[in-house]
């Protein structure tokens, strides 16, 4: 079983919605129209303490900062301005008042970078240190995108290196592996990871954009995700990697791109661009926020991901498989 | 250290919200204006295994019902039409999908209910079973209901009698300390507690119900809550008792009012009404609902509450008390 499998059968669960909402379960956010000029974007992400992170990794200031990123970057993945967050705490009974004002400190510095309000929550008793937020953002109707617009023939492209969020995460435990300031680097992008809010509204703005996600879990398993609600394949050719995610997999031997292709939590957005119009909105991309815009491969109408000439697994995330 | 306490702590660390948002933290749920005409509330609860329900009390399904009308009474509260939810499950290692399907059986029902949809959510493994959804409703601007807007002198009320749910809990680890027919509406009323939406929404239509919330804490707790918001006093009398909650307190030698004024998750709602209005606003109400609107006391300039002569100490639940 695994998560996509259960979130299938949870859809036949439950009721299919009113006319108000345009788009329900499955993607990065829902879509509802609360009026007729408006869409709104809805998110909800759950971290928790021993899976998502560790006391020994971070400060519980960056998990609240962490955590809220997640959602913007689910919002950011629909094309959606950030507006309003809610946040629902489960703290351990040996939770002093301080630890939950640690973990506020991240999500409002979070949510002041990305101008998103804070407006309400919930503070609950809990065995395991939890944070729950639900994030709604606005977007035009013709900018919202999904994952499920890619065509065969549309080029695949990602808006940062991978790879640097995982490098982080296991140089926690081990700072010394690699040279200090591509350690720093990493530690940095693995405990204050940025949501792609502004590239992302730059792109969805854009109709030769037919597909966008996050790849907060991976990019193969994130790529697979949008492969399957575009009902088509991939080949994957190459993939930007970060110089730390390169240097922590040389020196262990291991291929930097597969090491990068596996890392969850970077929150680069994957995007499946009409191939006439990749290279004019790649430079418009480039000379905007002063990074390129990495095509990764393309989409293709052969169902599956071809990775080095083989199909390419999932190895991301995955809470039941 | 009370649970009121930290939440005022976070306000100060939370940036104050956009003038979009036209309540934030404090309330039963958030307002939110997303277009000139519109009005959103938007609530959020968590539930804990362990802490607000325990296997032995209830089934799965019943604890994904619970947490669904958790957040329905608060969109109720301010008057709203239930729209649409999220929903984020951790679930222990351990959890096979069935059951985290039988929680979405519960959830979907309450759901179906109230006729809220189920738009997305998020699944986590957790080391605890936590359920934290977040609705959204939409109500008419003139309709908004706050916990702050009571006056001395208005009448106090509640939509039903109080207790049950309390019995219920009790009751369900110790089913024969009663008749059976009340040990089992009272076990009803604690499993498939019931928001009081369509109530609600007809109070909430009245200019001359000053403040509603929900009593989903205990009466004690909830009605402290009310008249801090609205900067005044009480004056509790009498309090509508549920027979089951009579029952159960009566042969523990206890006095059933006081059992139901602690006794919290009944979901009746609290209002502060205009003292020229209530009679006529009762009759409406019960032609309308079958059921009486209970007065149980009256605001007053005085703060603190009184009941029994005494001040009544807060006794519902606090997670940080």
């Amino acid at each position: 079983v695994t998560e996509d499998d259960v979130v299938a059968a949870i859809r036949a669960i439950v009721e299919p919605p009113h006319a108000s909402v345009k788009l329900g379960i499955g993607d990065d956010a829902a879509l509802w129209q609360p009026s007729r000029s408006h869409r709104s974007a809805i998110t909800t992400d759950m971290l928790v303490e021993g899976v998502h992170f560790t006391r020994q990794d971070m400060i519980l200031e960056d998990a609240g900062w962490r955590a809220m990123v997640a959602n913007l970057s689910d919002l950011a993945a629909m094309g959606a301005r950030p507006v309003l967050a809610t946040v629902a705490l489960g703290v351990p009974g040996a939770a002093a008042a301080g630890e939950i004002l640690e973990i506020y400190r991240g999500l409002a510095a979070a949510a002041k970078h990305s101008e998103i309000d804070i407006v309400g929550g919930d503070l609950s008793r809990s065995g395991v240190l939890t944070i729950s937020i639900t994030a709604i953002g606005e977007v035009r109707a013709s900018n919202v995108k999904t994952r499920s617009g890619g065509r065969p023939n549309d080029v695949l492209a990602v808006t940062g290196a991978l790879g640097a969020a995982r490098a982080g995460l296991e140089l926690a435990s081990d700072p010394n592996a690699i040279a200090s300031d591509l350690a720093e680097t990493a530690l940095r992008a693995f405990r204050r990871p940025q949501a792609r809010v502004a590239e992302a509204r730059f792109l969805a703005a854009s109709a030769n954009v037919h597909a966008m996600m996050d790849c907060s879990d991976g990019l193969s398993t994130d790529l697979d995700r949008l492969c399957q609600a575009s009902r088509c394949g991939a080949l994957l050719e190459s993939v930007p990697v970060a110089p730390a995610a390169r240097a922590l997999a040389e020196c262990r031997g291991e291929d930097p791109q597969s090491f990068a292709i596996a890392g969850g939590e970077d929150f680069e957005l994957l995007i499946a661009v009409d191939r006439r119009a990749f290279s004019y909105l790649a430079g418009r991309f480039e000379r905007r926020f002063r990074r390129p815009l990495a095509r990764v491969g393309d989409l293709r109408e052969r169902p599956g991901i071809e990775w080095n000439g083989a199909p390419l697994p999932r190895s991301g995330w995955d809470h039941f498989a």
